[in-house]
């Protein structure tokens, strides 16, 4: 294999991205070399050196306990329980969270083989042992295996004097009913909120 | 700017990627860095290092001349004329062609300020006059300025005991004439063929 064809070989099997859109990115890099290909390999070689997962919560940062665990002016008794670093994201861009997170690394999955010791949920129980945690805030997919992940959490944390709570399911913003499948509209006729005084 | 958001940017600014697929890229990347992102690292280096255009036709290759223009078992009389490096590969994937290639690198455009001089057109040119070259193939975009840059070409060449052919146009392989765009039919309308004997 030529080396132009491993470049494009690698850059095709990158997440989102195919045959055509690796071609396409390789040559786009091959006739900016100066200022796209080296700033881009000098980008991933500095993130690979140092970015490091925080022992503490999971996430990805060049610190580590990371910049959300150390930040004195975030509550430090709720934790976020997410299943990676993508959703922390999503809840910081969203701007409402000040509590701290747990990344879990996955969910539990039967079928890919993904068992409870997989993921940090022994260390989230443990966390919420000895840190006086008060509050524990699921925020996982609405999928099927994100919910199994949740239920065995809730299992996990029964015993304790912490409040389990999850993310609302309904409606999304803007969503139109027509185009809702049925689960999503059950399960928010059977969370409806009482309106009105 | 962190070391990770810088490498989410260099990533979402990719051709096809965006902020949200820059992101999911990133974690990818440092979630399988002996896998992945070290590999690609390799590949990005090796190709800035070893890849080099063409002098001959401009085809990107490790080569100079490029395999394409040193290997003897192709027709060195035709010369078939694309934009880029892209547009060469998708005319070998056909597999339908064994002659040489010239490769412009752009079109004219007075949008973008591109000149002929900004083109390898005069090397078009001095090839055809040098290389006894019997067709120059024009197989330049159905855009604006690939057909502006495709007429330029043919005037260029016009005094010279050369063939200049281009592309047929019409209807693609698999198109419905419902969903084409009315140039395309009326294009394949005027260049109709007569079937049967």
């Amino acid at each position: 294999m030529t080396d132009l064809q491993n470049l494009i070989d690698r850059l095709a099997r990158l997440p989102g991205l195919g045959p055509r859109s690796g071609r396409r990115v390789a040559l786009y890099l091959l006739k900016n070399r100066g200022d796209k290909l080296k700033p881009l390999v000098d980008a991933l070689q500095k993130a690979d050196e140092k970015l490091t997962d925080c022992a503490v919560c999971g996430n990805l940062d060049t610190e580590n306990p990371c910049s959300i665990c150390t930040d004195v002016k975030r509550d430090p008794t709720v934790l976020c329980v997410v299943e990676g670093v993508a959703d922390l994201w999503a809840v910081e861009r969203s701007g409402c969270y000040r509590g701290h997170y747990h990344v879990l690394g996955g969910t539990l999955s039967a079928l890919e083989g993904v068992r409870p010791e997989d993921l940090r949920i022994r260390s989230l129980v443990t966390r919420v042992q000895q840190n006086n945690i008060q509050e524990v805030i699921l925020a996982l997919n609405a999928t099927v295996d994100g919910q199994t992940t949740a239920h065995y959490i809730i299992d996990q944390l029964d015993h304790m004097p912490v409040q389990v709570t999850a993310l609302a399911q309904g409606v999304p913003l803007g969503g139109e009913l027509d185009y809702l499948d049925d689960g999503t509209l059950l399960t928010a006729m059977n969370s409806r909120r009482k309106m009105g005084s």
